[in-house]
């Protein structure tokens, strides 16, 4: 990438655009190889075609994905083109329609390769003789809403999306074609079409954001099926011009143009969206949306400009972002709901149904993504598709192994990250990474907890019912930032109330969090991270273990989360759990009449439905859910208070589940919070046979506290006792350490040590 | 049944009871025929046992089902015989583990015999000369709780279960044991415990109720074991002895004796347990509970007693009653949790894994019966097992059809119903059948809903985690009278904020609903009742009507709730739809300080969440729940308020789920609520793509409304209008009527009339 942007200060205009064309797309024509002239050739291959054709009847995954292709697509021949007026949002008629129908192009291109069935060519044929016949009658989507506002739809996103698959169908039926309505096509329809998305809006196209993405993959894709040189360059090196400051943020808050960016197109895409490991700042729900044009376009490009090399591209960064995606979800599938997520989004998506099929088939055949297409139950009607469907029909697949990792953030992987530990049926995610800009939350050191039943402490995801009209058209709702985003929604530290970065995504986004410790040996993992900068003054520290302990059923989570601080400070600890409360050792007292815990920073959507001054050393807390009991254990410091929450005040149009919450107060200066989370027993309503139904830590406390160590003890139902060590501030592995506790000296080498029965 | 029982006023006590011996049984000793002395022939037959071992390896469900018992029955014997000294309440350690035993031991004989390994027969003799040395060294168990304390457990209820499983595990040995031990082993444990919970406790084992039912197997099995004729008479026709009157209620407030109660025994149970349909007044989740010991002991009977023809006893009673209990289920095979039932108990329990193989084997091999086996997942040890589990093994499997029925309650069939309407994916239950004992509810009128996700409008259940120690030990909460039971916990009419029969179990025991018309053709369904006795003064009358709409994607279900009360009356009508609120057509105020909506009949327990006065002609709102949309469209009359409740209020120790509710609220004499629930469209989170998000129905309006008809219309989106009518008095198919509505005249025949686009 040696390409460089000349900015051309311009006043923006369509007829300004126009005039530029001469002049944009130049810089990398040095690099230019002709263009392959055969076709199919973006997703389709010829030799692709001969094997699907050969194979067919004897793949049965591939069969099955075909034959509903075949049925969906034939109903909507049947239905009859529609290429209504644009004039709906989202959810509403035209919209829906126009995104029904490059569905189908897509679609139907495919059938047309595969059966050779005419039918499906003319289909696409007319149909994109009437797109034509609209395209010079209709000006900007009536719709004002975008800050890129398509013309198909309402934004230029949505436009590029139909490009992209209208590109494949287009691909597909390209030779079939006679000349003059090829001629036509390009000249009438697809090249303005691609303008549109490009010259004529580099605020959408010239970014370092998945919207630029869409738009680089659908302009380079069309010129790759046309043979325009100048769309391919465009979308790989981005416009050479400087996007008017006329329009600064898009709809989301997220901002045009990055500090210091000097790159546009798509390679600087994957150099910027992504870490070296993969990671996508946004998140996983995010980076499931932006991964289709990435890969469909990279995909493209292996086709059709081999010398580009574009899976390879930075270390084969393409394919270890789909492993990176795999891994961030649960054990159904579904995405770790961080930042911005609608929950339920899952490996089950049309993108990852895409993705996995290519990571199988470009990224050297790993037999346990077999298991992932086969509980996706279709594969993409493509080259790799059939590879992964064969893979399945010749029985090799083998079981996705995921494991514990720690994905680094930002380009250059040094900006935060996001540890995950597994164990056979436990995963725990700790968020230490970017903001993730402006989707992100205030979450910085927040964790989750999975097993095998779902979510054990849920981190709320957004507020959104993504695409339902009933809820603001589908849109993100208000409540998405006065309780979704802010920390007291997370299972992390508050401090005097307020979120972290004071809710200030710029600054926010300045800084990330700091990775300390990583470690996942079979019996004891370990996830260490700091955080300087949320609150001013006040340096965190959450340190979580798993440890697999021979006495017990399953593993137990250890949370260590110290703070320092100036006297006085006023903490609140949520933890979201996810159940009915059964019972804990201290007494609530409980509130008939309910009112919202504050203002501000999500206390007000919060309602204190029981509170306790906490007695004794330990707080203990069971509640059940999904057949299974779940215990909180959690040292008490006098003074320290526990509060049953309940999250909807303030909530006019029900926006918010009504999900239950535990926040641990307490007022203080330097301290530790430490808990363990236990997973245990089961019920059976057949046999309404409880097992196990109580905790199994007979006692927690704190041996050693200081700026750089804490020794926690805890002891098991059996007596055995155990002894947690960890160095808060030397993160070698050959130190030596030795530190008062109150039952004698302890010594240990390198950074943690676990033992057993010492004293 | 021509036992007469003869009531002879003793003081009671164990000496007394002694001295009566003679007396007692004497009366049926003229049907007495002499016992099969062949062994086993309580549940396995010789011939079975044969048939079994010839067919080991053959049948994969069967295999299974041994394996299994012979892992769990294996790691006991080699933990070891444990026969503490009762001490603990249900949950505790001796209770679990004298439960653990039994289980153990029937199991243990099984294995003895299909095994023929002796090392099965030895682990029971053993733990049976345990037994029998404990026994006389235990008085009444230290816990004083039960009306009926047992020796071995709490109660003599557990006793009871203790000994019908345990006769299984002696009957599979008797012969292989030595006489000197069978002798001791009668005479000095099985004889004594025998009379402990017959003769000792009749408080116990002379009532009419599932107890007994228990109580009266248990020492008929053991009797049928000992060839003790005696025990046997007494378990078929009761005691002939009065009950002490020093207890008079059992601890879950029911009367130790019915009424008029004339009988006992085995065969008064059959008599008045059930209703000729075989619906038990209890409701299906206690119906669960007794059927094992009906069956398991008229299995014995069968087999040791054939002349008594018990299977055939009441028209094959016990085997329909199987099949009622099968079709008060939802599509999960969970059953309706109509009076007091933990949600989740289902055709998966140990009793009905009994009971639905038996039903094939002696119920004439209906091949729906072994779907249901089939999602069992495991048959009983025995010769129904065998047959069901061959049925399988030889491809007999159909899909159990599960019908629209009415269940008429009480013994001859006359006290009310349960109506049961289905159509391919939804399922209405209306309750409208007797109070149910200790155990109703005031629900008179109430219905439930579920479609194929499961729950759409909800009952509440019963407010108790069963076994579950850290819900007070277990047993029923107090929120169970305080909330579970009243009125406004159910979809049905609150007048007055008063629950039904002013919440007195005696009062709404006495009389039950009125089955008014129930129907079921393909496309319309309807049942009505009315309830005329819940409400001093007023009458109340439910037809819901279930109609397939062509235009339509489901079903809709039709709700016509009419009242005739004097002017002035206030009325709550509660619908507990399950999941997220997403709009409505009206504005609510909402609160976001919450305060109690009563002081009593459940009310303290809701908060009002919003409220609003219902403005225009229609009040509409849809949820979200399990990826579907649900609609309700009421009639509006001038005041009505509609209110959003949340259960929860003054619930200490969070006994109760914080579910949602909604309630109509009307002042008004004379009035008619009329509703359409409507189940449509779709989400899918991978897709993120809702269909049919929004409601269908256009209008709905009372065009006719008097004592006698009620005649509604309703008009979809695409313009159809329908109308239905209804005769509220006059239930004769022949009829003509004719009333005036607001758009003309209305002439129909029989009951009701559906029209569509009559004007």
């Amino acid at each position: 990438m040696n390409n460089k942007l000349y900015y051309i200060s311009i006043s923006f205009g369509v007829a300004m655009a126009l005039a530029l064309f001469s002049c944009v797309g130049k810089v990398a024509s040095a690099e230019q190889q002709p263009l392959s002239d055969v076709h199919p050739s973006l997703v389709l291959t010829p030799n692709g075609v001969e094997d699907i054709r050969a194979q067919l009847g004897k793949v049965p995954l591939f069969d099955q994905t075909l034959d509903l292709a075949i049925q969906e697509v034939d109903t909507e021949i049947s239905n009859g083109i529609e290429v209504p007026v644009p004039k709906d949002l989202a959810g509403g008629y035209t919209h829906e329609r126009h995104k029904s129908n490059f569905f189908t192009m897509q679609k139907a291109g495919v059938l047309f390769q595969i059966t050779g069935k005419e039918k499906y060519a003319i289909y696409i044929r007319d149909m994109l003789l009437a797109y034509a016949k609209m395209w010079p009658t209709i000006d900007k989507h009536p719709a004002q809403r975008s800050y890129a506002r398509g013309k198909i739809f309402w934004q230029c996103l949505n436009d590029a999306n139909w490009l992209v698959y209208t590109s494949q169908g287009y691909d597909c039926i390209y030779d079939w074609l006679d000349k003059d309505t090829r001629e036509k096509l390009n000249k009438e329809l697809f090249r303005p079409y691609a303008e549109y998305i490009s010259i004529e809006n580099p605020q959408f196209f010239n970014r370092i954001h998945n919207h630029s993405t869409w738009g680089n993959a659908a302009v380079g894709m069309i010129g790759l099926v046309m043979g325009d040189q100048e769309l391919v360059q465009w979308a790989l090196y981005g416009l050479d011009i400087k996007v008017p400051g006329d329009v600064i943020k898009d709809n989301d808050g997220g901002d045009i143009q990055l500090e210091g960016q000097k790159e546009a197109g798509f390679l600087a895409q994957i150099d910027h969206s992504f870490s070296p490991d993969g990671y996508y700042t946004e998140g996983p729900y995010y980076q499931r949306y932006a991964i289709y044009p990435f890969l469909i376009f990279a995909q493209s490009l292996a086709n059709m400009k081999p010398e580009l090399e574009i899976l390879k591209y930075r270390d084969e960064l393409l394919i270890r972002a789909i492993t990176a995606l795999i891994n961030q979800t649960n054990s159904a599938g579904e995405f770790f709901p961080i930042s911005d997520s609608q929950k339920g989004m899952s490996l089950a998506s049309r993108e990852l149904v895409n993705a996995v099929s290519m990571a199988y088939h470009f990224g050297g055949n790993d037999p346990g993504l077999l298991s992932i297409v086969k509980d996706q139950g279709r594969v993409p009607l493509n080259d790799s598709g059939l590879a992964a469907a064969k893979g399945i029909a010749d029985n090799k697949t083998e079981e996705f192994e995921y494991m514990s990792m720690q994905l680094s953030d930002g380009a250059a992987g040094d900006e935060g990250a996001l540890g995950i530990i597994r164990t056979d049926d436990l995963t725990l995610v700790m968020k230490y990474a970017k903001h993730g800009m402006g989707h992100g939350h205030f979450d910085r050191l927040s964790f989750l907890l999975y097993d095998e039943t779902g979510e054990v402490i849920q981190d709320y995801g957004s507020a959104r019912w993504v695409n339902i009209e009933h809820k603001d058209g589908g849109g993100y709702l208000k409540e998405n930032h006065s309780w979704a985003k802010e920390t007291v929604a997370h299972n992390t530290l508050v401090v005097d109330k307020d979120s972290h970065f004071d809710g200030n995504v710029k600054e926010a986004d300045m800084t990330a969090g700091t990775p300390y410790y990583f470690m996942a040996d079979d019996t004891v993992q370990i996830v260490s991270a700091k955080e300087l900068k949320a609150y001013d003054g006040i340096q965190m520290q959450r340190t979580m273990a798993v440890l697999t302990i021979e006495e017990l059923e399953k593993p137990l989570v250890l949370d260590l989360f110290s703070v320092r601080a100036p006297a006085g400070t006023r903490y609140d600890l949520p933890l979201y759990y996810q159940g009915e409360f059964m019972s804990s050792n201290q007494k609530f007292e409980t509130n008939n009449d309910l009112t919202p815990m504050g203002r501000e920073s999500g206390y007000q959507h919060l309602w204190a439905e029981a509170q306790t001054d906490l007695q004794g050393d330990v707080y203990r807390m069971t509640w059940f859910n999904k057949k299974r009991f779940y215990t909180v254990s959690s040292i008490v410091k006098k003074g320290d208070e526990m509060i049953l929450t309940r999250i909807g005040a303030n909530d006019p149009n029900f926006n918010l589940r009504r999900d239950p919450g535990l926040i641990h107060r307490r007022t203080g200066g330097n301290t530790l919070f430490a808990s363990i989370y236990e997973i245990h027993g089961s019920y059976d309503y057949a046999s309404e046979r409880p097992l196990n139904s109580f905790t199994s830590i007979k006692d927690i406390k704190v041996l050693h506290q200081s700026a750089a160590y804490v020794v926690v003890q805890f002891e098991v139902k059996t007596g055995e006792k155990y002894q947690f060590a960890f160095s808060l501030s030397d993160d070698s592995k050959a130190a030596d350490h030795a530190v008062e506790t109150t039952t004698g000296k302890l010594q240990w080498k390198g950074i943690y040590d676990l033992n057993k029965n010492i004293n």
